[in-house]
């Protein structure tokens, strides 16, 4: 694993749990871990339950007893490592989204076509596909419960940045981030919004906002930045928030919103689709629950019901617990590494693949586009065959 | 009042009842309820509790009993009766949307000022305004409890036209109704978010969609369509749905959509605004609630609270009962009339004006020309200084 | 109607409003209020839409255009009134609860019964049968959607008296109320329990309590207690709160809770019930909707769904708004009005009749001895056949 | 660890996790899993993450690497474990109920404090008080932001028993269960509402009830009944549902309830408190979140708020996710590690002690005596001073 911050530390309990809750035809071992201050990256290995500590990425690609790397890092060396490591021979999990530019996807995508054909797979972390309520929302519109899809609206608010005094972080800086509330946030939910509809994006009218564009500079090692002092300040050169509309392949009409300045909504990607026979409602901070609205009934007794995604027949409940006994936020990383682990074992391609990174890459695209260009409607490139 | 259909019922209730629960300085007459067909005009007003009846809005609006001309018509008639009855010298109530058109409201705001130089007074009849919950958001943004506004997101989701065999009505027909969902549903939502809001709409970029363009013609003399078989189609020539991003006067970024085809929601008139000091959010099918988010206290005890807006101190409330003894939909027409009778008596402007329904008149028209500019987005201009 | 401050005002809204929304069979003319003070009752007379006023309800119920005697006055004079009145040959409404005691319902059910055989008829006045939800949920039940009956919890919660310095009202006083929050809440959710569920409460085992057991005499005119200082305080003679389990017929079990001390909850009639094929909850502060999980579908895709009461084939909806167009408290009193009107124009016995009045009565009885005798089991004498 | 089903991989999660995540002052090593079965043991050890296996606890007591015995087995075996491991020198966590009746508790309360004399320490699992919103909840409590409790309201609703074809488990055999919902539901919101409230249930009055009486005998090998065939029935020994009021010792009234036969409630584990100044509502089915009313504010704009119990400075939420990320189920059981591995290493008593595990088992057994005696008030008493 590269990278061992927030995504690292998630990244490792869905690796120390995944063996223990699912039967799996491999047993993952965790070789080693690799970051850049070698103190600091020795402790998060002995502390998350990796045997090795690495501090070059390029060393730990290498390595024999390394079939699999797993990217936790920001996005702008998503791709230098990702290509390496595929051409290296390594299977290869990257945290989303998958670039900071298309260029930078197509070329990942690239590298992962070239893997593929040698045996070498190559997943992307769009982890909420694998929340229970979300798995079970896609295969009840693959079961066709909804009928034609006619509407998709789907929100990603949080309120980390409402404070105009919130430090400027990576996370705040193009350079490093590639873009602010649409990339981070964004990303997830064009992602998730085309897996549960199950068709993709085909163009988009957008609007975006930076609306605090100094913020405090960092100061402190934390954050490699200890010429900086608290007094000055410095640009926000990504987004805050971005909305926009959009159009699916079948004609069905979308909006999203990625926003971090939504008082107090800490986590709700809520997603709705309304369809001809039924409607499904997610919010992620009742994560445990699908809200399905069976259109076929009579009006009289019909209406939102509550499904509590704890049962053993949903997805991923045959290895936890009771009826009821939710799941939380980090189960979608024990989820992942089961479904990447499953893969590798029996050479299926998984999913999502490079090439789904590269199609919310190509939407994130056009969304930006849109929004410089007065608004209007920009169009998604398709996939090539081949992808 | 003109029309005894489903708005004429509600507007007979609320005149039925306002000077029975509040204290009014004029007590209203019903003097007379006036339709085309003279023997479903009569029931109506027996069943409905008006005096007389007559034939012909015109001469309605000449009887000297009457001082108040209440028009709840289909909107292609509203310019027309709302700008005789004013300059016969009567009070006007208009249902909305104001009118079919950004011309016709130009001209009806044009006569409502002649008229209030004369001392008539029109109004436009946005009722939301007069849920409590509503009239009490208005007030909490207006005391700061929102600080500066970043997000309003505002849906109107219905749910009766997702069977495609539901007849053609005169909602569905362009010449009768002017558009569509964004007539009916999404002038609401547009003068509800700027009145919460209390900033005006500045510019759109919209999507439109019709999904289902023909459907059958209505049957039965109950349509006036008394040719037509049930098994002949007719086209639809309004939206479905409308969905539009937007930006308000202070840099907010907004989102609208407004849809007939959200199965399984009847009546979700949702609205949420974030600001830098809190949030608000309130949904039509829960009218006695307002959720609130206090973004200045402390994070480990806030959360969005669920107000009961049902207290003697809350807006329209000192008439009503006890706490937690809710309201229902056609209380905003009993408060309407309290408002407007208090209006007249006092001789003060009534909200919303005309002016106001002129503007969201032209926000909508704004949403049409951007949805057939490829989504461009399209400025609102702004109100004249004498409106 | 005798008696117009709450309950007369909300009584006098059904009757206004009955008429004009359904078709009767009969039309309601609202001849004449009675009140001791006569400036009062004649001002209420005039706002509240009342042809005439009494001083004395023995002249009220003499008066040739007199047929129905509709009495919301404290339950003390209850029994007088309504004896008096159905002896006189009238029609009978009587507000919940029945009587302070056991006796008086029975002698007033007695009545009733001499009435009844003379075509004279008596209802009392349990108005949450009449929300939509809960007549549905009777209907549901009926339907065997639940099969058999396990479990029934209603709890009741207010908390206009979490404040000790709340004065002391005729509420709180035995001589008037007969008791707290058990005659005042506890009744509603006895009656509504076993109305639902279709079967009688077969004993009860209770707990009540007075938390607070003084507080200040009321001052003011408007308590008839002039003499009274707000320094001085008085006893609170009746209790605060009542929990207590039951059985019922069927042999499920069955806990309520009615207590004016629950801060926070402003009307929270909640009632559950759950049966071997399904549940349903159903909470007052939402009275538009109803939960109702079926537990015959597969547990994959079940859940309580929220079914909004709005439909035009739900009970009472017919002559309301289009779906999502929600009721409130008042519209309780105009379906009452609806259905004492419809009893008379056709003779049959309208429900709840006196009879099922003096059942909660002696449920509420029984609760009153379990909490004398240490909580002991305390059955409920069944209703004689004539009843 | 002796027991490796549901609640032996629960506790397993724990261990293996608490390290990982938080910063103990011990590192916890999984030395040994005991169960009778060798081979079954063994992939238990194997798969759940037990460096070794044994077949008989009492040769696991006596491995000098076991300085702690987590006992995860039915209630029968409860106290002859508990009590020899600690007997040996071992600290003891044992899951609750702590025993199946009092002398056994009782005994190992004995045995505990002479262990205490030595150093060790016991402590029993009541796990639900370490959900992050109870921990908050109780801290509220503490803090006077409830001022004088009025009310508890709790309830743990189930539905697995809803199908009379459902086989006879373990759990509804007395002589291994000790009770049914009563021991495994009750034993859960008895300790949980003690916890919250601060202080103990001193009297009951109750009901019982075993709705379906017989049930299919269990076939299969994994219920140690290979002789017994479907075709049979046998007795349900134990209660099915279990509802009863209380006291505490401050005076406050308490209803609890807790059954097998909720359809549809999955683990709805709810509690409410309301105190004078405030209330506290809590439903399992959503454990991230905990609503509060601060009864202190103005009416006009306070309400039940949703905090989500996900913030930094929550109780547990220092190691966890970003705001707005939930926990789950088995962090209950992280956090339970962590504490214990932090009272070891500090020799603090921890919580809650045997002898809270004793008090909660007189409430049962009090309940249990009430429901026998015609519901009568029945006190619990005061546990000893030296407890």
């Amino acid at each position: 694993m590269v990278g061992y911050a927030f995504m690292g530390a998630a990244h490792s309990q869905g690796w120390r749990t995944a063996g223990r809750v699912f039967d799996l035809p491999l047993r993952p071992a965790m070789a080693a871990v690799c970051g850049r201050d070698g103190s600091a990256v020795r402790a998060a290995a002995d502390r998350l339950g990796w045997a090795a500590a690495e501090t070059d990425w390029r060393t730990l690609i290498r390595r024999d007893d390394v079939q699999l790397v797993d990217i936790c890092t920001p996005g702008d060396s998503h791709a230098e490592i990702a290509i390496a490591a595929l051409d290296a021979g390594k299977h290869v999990l990257c945290e989303k989204p998958l670039a900071n530019s298309v260029e930078e996807a197509e070329a990942m995508a690239a590298a992962a076509r070239r893997a593929r054909a040698r045996g070498q797979l190559a997943m992307v972390g769009f982890n909420y596909r694998r929340v229970p309520a979300m798995a079970l929302a896609r295969q009840m519109v693959a079961d066709g419960r909804l009928g034609t899809v006619r509407h998709v609206r789907v929100t990603y608010l949080q309120d980390w940045l409402v404070d105009p005094d919130f430090p400027l972080t990576w996370r705040l800086d193009r350079a490093q981030a590639g873009s602010g509330a649409l990339g981070d946030l964004g990303a997830h939910i064009v992602d998730l919004a085309q897996y549960v509809a199950g068709e993709p994006v085909v163009g988009v009218s957008a609007m975006t906002e930076t609306f605090v564009r100094e913020r405090p500079l960092l100061t402190g090692a934390s954050a490699g930045l200890s010429a900086a002092g608290g007094a000055g300040k410095g640009p926000v050169t990504v987004d805050d928030a971005a909305v926009f509309t959009a159009r699916l392949a079948s004609g069905a009409l979308a909006s999203f919103e990625a926003t971090r300045f939504a008082a107090g909504r800490k986590n709700a990607l809520r997603l709705e689709l309304n369809g001809e026979k039924g409607s499904l409602a997610f919010d992620l901070e009742r994560l445990n629950e699908l809200s399905f609205h069976d259109h076929t009934e009579p009006a009289a007794s019909s209406g939102f019901r509550r499904i509590l995604v704890t049962e053993g027949d949903h997805p991923y409940l045959e290895a936890w617990w009771p009826p009821g006994h939710g799941l939380g936020y980090e189960h979608t990383f024990v989820h992942q590494a089961r479904d990447l682990v499953h893969a590798i074992a029996t050479g299926t391609e998984p999913a999502p693949s490079f090439a789904d990174g590269l199609q919310v890459q190509r939407v994130l695209a056009a969304v930006e586009e849109s929004a410089e260009k007065n608004s209007a409607y920009t169009p998604i490139p398709a996939l090539e065959a081949q992808d």
